[in-house]
C-alpha cells in the first residue's frame, strides 16, 4: 500500500499554528460521557453539582480530552500519515467547561525531528490550547504525534 | 451540607497501593468510541488496522484514559471526598490495547501535601500503571488529585 496523504512530518513545521473545531457542549452530552467513563456527583447529578466547589454541572475533563481529539481527527490527522501517539504531558485542566460551551482547539508545533531509529519517520511535539467561546483557555497540553516523513532522511 | 466520605486526604498515604479494575475490553466498545472521538483508521476499520503499523484494531488511547477513570470511580473515588484534578503529567501509552484486552489499574500515591492556600485541601500526586491481562503495563501517568482533609490543618 501506498496510499497518498495530504500531510506528512515535513508539514508540521515548529511555531506554526492552526485553530479548529468549534463543538458545543450539551447537558445531555457531558451527562452520558460521565454516566460511562466519570460518574462522579458533579459531572453527573445537576443538584450535587450546585453545591459543589464548581456551582454547577461540569464536563469531565476526560471528556475534553477526547473531544479535542476528534477536533485534531476532523481537522487535519484523518487526512496525515499518523502513526499514533506514544503520550502526552503537562495536561491541564484551567477551567470548568459547563453546559452549552463551545469548544475549539488550537495546536502550536513546539518541536519537529527525526526518529534517530526510522529515518522513515518524524516526532511532532505540538501544544494544544482548548478554547470556550469566551477565549479562555480550559485545557492545555502537550502531545507527541509520530508522522510518516514524505521524503525518508 | 456536611456528607461524610469514606476517604479523605488523609487516607492517601505517600507508598501505599491500590489495584482494582477489570473491564474486558470489547471490539464494539473500542469502535463506538473511536467513531465518536477519535475515528482514526486503526481504531475504526478492522481491515485499515490490519495493514496498520499495530497489524490489528487498537482502543484509542483516550478510550484507556476514561476506562481508568471508571475503574478508580468504582474503587473508591465515589466514596471519596474528592474535588476533582488539575491535571495529569507524563501520560504514556506504552502498548497497544487490543480487543479482548482485560484491564486493571495499580495506583501508588507518590506526594501528599496540604494545599498552602487552603489549609482544607490536600492535594494527592498518584502514579497510575494500566494492566492488561498478561501484567503489561499498557498505560501509564502520573495524576494529580484534591480532596478535602479529615481534619484542617
Amino acid at each position: 500500500m501506498s496510499k497518498h496523504y495530504k500531510y506528512y512530518w515535513e508539514d508540521f513545521v515548529p511555531g506554526s499554528t492552526r485553530e479548529f473545531g468549534g463543538i458545543e457542549l450539551t447537558r445531555e452530552a457531558i451527562v452520558e460521557f460521565a454516566r460511562q467513563f466519570d460518574p462522579q456527583p458533579f459531572h453527573v447529578d445537576e443538584e450535587a453539582a450546585r453545591h459543589s466547589l464548581f456551582g454547577g454541572l461540569i464536563a469531565s475533563g476526560w471528556h475534553t480530552c477526547a473531544l479535542a481529539m476528534r477536533m485534531m481527527c476532523d481537522a487535519y490527522l484523518l487526512e496525515a500519515a499518523s502513526l499514533g501517539s506514544p503520550g502526552v504531558e503537562n495536561l491541564r485542566w484551567l477551567k470548568p467547561v459547563r453546559p452549552g460551551d463551545v469548544l475549539r482547539v488550537r495546536t502550536t508545533v513546539l518541536e519537529a525531528r527525526p526518529m534517530e531509529s526510522k529515518p522513515h519517520i518524524g516526532l511532532v511535539r505540538n501544544r494544544w490550547d482548548v478554547l470556550n467561546q469566551k477565549d479562555e483557555t480550559v485545557m492545555q497540553m502537550e502531545g507527541y504525534g509520530m508522522f510518516r516523513r514524505r521524503q525518508a532522511g
